[in-house]
């Protein structure tokens, strides 16, 4: 259940003094191989931190043997020092594994525009080379977060084969609250082209379609490393399945953890005419201020609803709109429907499905309610 | 300053037992002529209100005799019910009034998906037009506050003719916090034509540069009526001038009087390759959940602004963009510029100012900080 499930990985997470608390802030995954295939996807923010690019021009060769992560400091907006530093990093790392720099991944979240304390992360990168183990993923996955209140981790095994993974921060590759940062780990002989497609096929259904504060995040990276520990070569479709699973099981756990959030919100988008509607219509609704207030206050308001949908440019007639809120229909063509007394919101989960009639097309976006908690933390510290 | 500044016109404001806590909630607003000329600009939600629909047709013409509005109900998703009591509201204004059905405007805010109590309505009709007078305007003004704090009303007076109004609600054509209704006034000779033009380019630079909190209603409406009453017809340059100043004056009476706020934020954006992209860029920083949580806690967070900017596809690189909030430049070249601590954010007023380096176009929006306080104030009421 973590980034060391499957075969041929190791992992640390330690302290290294990067957070003003004392923390866990440091984590190292390395792949031990035999094979060391690799794929990332990485935030479509046009501000990009610095170890974004680097990670990404790294990865254009297929292939990554360790991956440092650190938590305390974004590394963004932080210039030419910022380059140098991430670059810093993945040269120690790549020392002491005996690898290439540019086969080293560097992740870091925390503020943005203050530079890293480089001392004190070298430092740590030699102590998290030491303590590797085949158990350190619970370490790893702790040592990566920030204002989550709980690790992140999941897999999914097979015969003879494991996807594995951790994550950080309620966030997305598409708008996020906080970086989101994921690394997920297998042993099935899998090349990169093919993990490249099963990563792009998971993370479009899964963490781009969480969208808790739609703010996009300037670190946003994750990773798919495969080992070929297993010495099994799986069918495509299974293979992409398992990472799908795993994507979506630790999409959920950030949705669960977002900041000051009281309500997981499942938005489903029926009848649209494409896909696309469906997803821009459900993000519409999703980034609703409004209706996530009302959703928040347990008000079944779906006034709030057609009026997000009205600003979108998806297929629909306003007069042929079904919103059903916990499995009431409260909105019928349009208009009022049953009764919203029967709706009971009391639950966490709240479920919001709207009918399009437009086409067969449809979509889930997942989002939370907004609440003077989200607002407390968001204005107290920098990030 | 008010509704009734320009000569011709007669208003009145009383509680006809609309809104549940007895306070006033019906308006009418009424040109003496002995011209009619009138121009409207509308949401461009497509989910609209009954009132919207109807008051935009019947403007077909450039043609009103006489507005009325109502808070306590939006009549909106109320279907074919919704557009029988919108047609009723006008109708029985017009008979009162000696008009035609067609040349009565009407504006409703408040709850969607509740139809009006049109008995209380009706009669409340009969008795504005008995209390119709030329010092009525502060009444009407009254009369269309919702979650308003204070009535907003403006005038700017020129050479024989004057340009008066009112508002409500913090809000915009594009997205708004609330329903935003506004009349405007005028005694000067301009066809409808005219107006139209005037008013469109007001409403462009003023009211759809307010962006609260990125929610757009189904009802937001601006109606400009000419009476003709002074006989001077005014050179067109000055009087869109004059219509301008007044709508600026209201949108950031709107902009103070938002929904829980705390800030006014005023958010420029210089250098653009376009208006386009300087607006698109504004709005971003605008809507930015985490940014308008950090300008609460009166901490200025440039890296949130940069994250924003980085959302857009505006002209930029992002190695170039500099950022001065209260005049402090915060963020240079997309990396650390001058030390934040020196920015007094203790203002009501908070200032950002963006520069993308990538042209010579400009615009300004403004917007709010988020608190508790909305969130509070939007889980506790349906609208």
């Amino acid at each position: 259940m973590s980034v060391t499930s499957a075969r041929g990985f190791t992992a640390a997470g330690l302290a290294a003094g990067i957070k003003e608390n004392g923390g866990r802030d440091l984590a190292l995954v390395v792949n031990q191989g035999p094979r060391y295939a690799a794929a990332g996807v990485f935030t479509s923010n046009r501000v990009q931190a610095a170890p974004v690019r680097w990670t990404r021009d790294g990865l254009a060769d297929g292939v990554l043997h360790a991956v440092v992560l650190n938590s305390g400091g974004a590394n963004a907006c932080t210039g030419s020092q910022g380059a140098h530093d991430t670059r810093a990093t993945a040269e120690r790392a790549a020392a002491r594994l005996g690898a290439a720099p540019a086969d080293v991944a560097v992740c870091s979240t925390g503020l943005i525009g203050v530079p890293l304390p480089m001392d004190r992360l070298l430092a740590g990168i030699d102590r998290a080379a030491d303590g590797l183990s085949e158990s350190g993923g619970k370490d790893a996955a702790l040592a990566i977060m920030t204002t989550d209140t709980m690790p992140k981790t999941a897999s999914a095994g097979h015969d003879g084969w494991t996807v594995g993974g951790m994550a950080k921060g309620a966030g997305m590759l598409a708008p996020g609250l906080a970086t989101m940062l994921v690394v997920l780990t297998t042993d099935a002989v899998v090349d990169s082209g093919d993990l490249d497609r099963a990563l792009r096929a998971a993370t479009r259904v899964t963490f781009d379609r969480v969208d808790s504060d739609g703010c996009m995040s300037t670190n946003d990276t994750v990773l798919l490393l495969a080992s070929g520990a297993s010495g099994v070569n799986p069918e495509y479709a299974g293979f992409a399945e398992a990472v799908r699973v795993v994507c979506d099981d630790l999409a959920r756990q950030l949705v669960k953890d977002a900041e000051g959030a009281d309500k997981e919100i499942r938005i489903e988008v029926t009848g649209a005419a494409s896909e696309d509607d469906a997803v821009e219509v459900g993000r519409s609704i999703a980034r609703n201020n409004l209706l996530k207030c009302a959703l928040h206050g347990e008000d079944p308001n779906w006034g709030r609803v057609l009026s997000a949908i009205g600003t979108t440019k998806a297929a629909f007639e306003p007069d042929r709109l079904n919103v059903a809120i916990n499995g009431v229909r409260v909105c019928e063509n349009g208009s009022v429907g049953e009764d919203r007394a029967l709706v009971d919101m009391t639950g966490r989960e709240i479920s919001i499905r709207v009918e399009l009639d437009a086409g067969a097309d449809s979509a889930v976006i997942w989002t939370n309610d907004l609440t003077a908690a989200y607002v407390h933390e968001n204005s107290e510290y920098s990030s």
